[in-house]
């Protein structure tokens, strides 16, 4: 498995242990603004993988529009859709 | 168990299964535009929890200060206090 | 003026001199990534305003029900429905 | 002029508009939570605006990386740099 894929299953295991956390503090009835900042946490470590698959994404199927790198599903598209496709999912994160 | 807090539950194990969905997505290779999509959907999913448990401890324990629905962490706290560590909290989601 | 309108007035007025900041950057064609950071600026800004207001509007309306401290469009409300009404408001926000 | 840059113009004239519309809301004590609906305004409009700004420069910098589109900042950087910048932009907004 290549490098950044590895990273990105570590990233997002960890994600998944920062859930499990929340939910183990709200069984514990935790004090609200400690789970708030969990919760915080959690979001933070989202959108950090979401601007490393995005960034990865430009490379791999944006620039990398005709090479090996790029995605089966981006192959079909113009370089102007794919664009368009980076838009909307921008969008939907900010 | 109170009806609140089976909701809050029920909200975090969602967001789990969402959270095990984007590592099968990021397994299986799948586009990852249709995974950013989903780290989306899971973002709104995590600041529709915050905001519900922010507003439980606006009622629990910030208004319901000195009632028998305080959290006892809340109990040493004058209401100033609360009131910015809800400032505090607001500024890490914000 | 009270202390905190001043404190409030003073941080608009500074959010409008960073978005004709904004403005002319785009009028003299300046680095795109260097108008998106003072984008970002201008949003942290905005962000800690609002964080500013609600944390005003819970201390005067919504702790403060029923004292002079109250906005008169609070007075009409009951301190549920002024709740259900701050959890709409940062559900805007988050 | 070209056209998407008339257009990023008139959205931050707008938004400029806006700001000067929270300013005057402040001033005639209007109640907290219309202002706050207001500030939830500016920042999707200022997010729409970055999304904007941050597509035209992946199309002009990034993917135009050597043609005339290019702007002169972008010219020296080699396109590995260019996305490693956008990604610290985007890590900035997120």
């Amino acid at each position: 498995m290549e490098e950044s894929q590895k990273k990105l299953l570590a990233r997002v295991k960890r994600i998944g242990g920062q859930v499990a956390g929340v939910e183990r503090m709200l069984n514990e009835k935790r004090y609200c603004v400690d789970i708030l900042n969990q919760i915080a946490a959690v979001r933070s470590a989202l959108d950090a993988l979401g601007v490393e698959l995005l960034t990865r994404h430009l490379e791999s199927c944006v620039l990398g529009h005709g090479s090996d790198n790029e995605h089966p599903e981006a192959k079909a598209m113009s370089q102007q859709e794919l664009l368009a496709e980076v838009k909307t999912a921008l969008s939907r994160f900010l």
